[in-house]
């Protein structure tokens, strides 16, 4: 960023570094679980790391459509991670799940770091271009800054297991 | 927010929004626990709700100086909240927490409404006049955007002893 830009590109970059830093915070995470690792609950009952894992990336995988930015990679996420409760006797490919999160985000974050002011300020696909006319704040940074703290929610789960 | 809000005006709305959101979220969450719920740990071996409860209210406290609203209410939680981990020998008084956290977050949340976008682009008294030259997302807007996310991690937290 550079003492020229305006303070349209300031306000849509702070919102990015923001995203950045999440993202960056949980691949670390992630990371430095083993695959064992990630069969552990956050705490006591509750959901397992890997399930957090696809959760998080069905999440982002469904941005990439609702952003406008074409078809998503891997729909078949939403039945285990979104649709249903973490089941125990499930056990995802932990490898595969890696690959996923990385390739979504990598996605999302190139796409981001071109999006000019009017990129970031036009209607997300949820929205009617009707509401939208009324309700501007409906828009893409308004995604964008949702699902980082969506991840931030989990980050503070993902923690409780560090040793 | 009316269709002739600027674009800048739109973008901090939209920060503005999801500070306030996770504001009553979080505020929702410690209303709906008794002050005996409040001493209960998020998972075991963990913090107490109350410990993460002091915790905010430090961490919003501080927001006050730091984005130049004046002096702070509260210092004298910095050395239970901040300075030191939970300690369970330690009873602090709910009903004088939950008076703090309403206040502060009252405050700050009454102030923001009211900014400028100048005032969101201006620097923090964290960085120099010098280093914000050189970088300018390191603005009031980045530090709410920041605390949002900040909040939002032990959000996360908080919801695990939900019954």
């Amino acid at each position: 960023m550079t003492t020229t830009a305006t303070q349209q590109e300031i306000l849509t970059g702070t919102g990015l570094h923001a995203w950045e830093q999440n993202i960056a915070q949980a691949t670390a995470i992630f990371e430095k679980y083993s695959d064992e690792d990630l069969l552990l609950p956050i705490a006591p009952g509750k959901n397992r790391v890997i399930y957090l894992l696809g959760h998080l990336t069905a999440v982002h995988d469904r941005m990439i459509p609702l952003l406008g930015l074409g078809e998503r990679l891997y729909p078949q996420l939403d039945e285990p991670f979104l649709s249903n409760p973490d089941d125990v006797a499930f056990l995802p490919d932990a490898a595969e799940l890696r690959e996923c999160w990385n390739k979504v985000n990598g996605r999302l974050t190139e796409r981001f770091r071109n999006w000019t002011t009017e990129d970031w300020l036009s209607r997300h696909e949820a929205v009617s271009p009707e509401d939208f006319a009324k309700e501007p704040h409906r828009n893409k940074f308004g995604v964008v800054l949702n699902r980082t703290r969506h991840l931030a929610y989990h980050l503070g789960q993902l923690v409780l297991l560090r040793k």
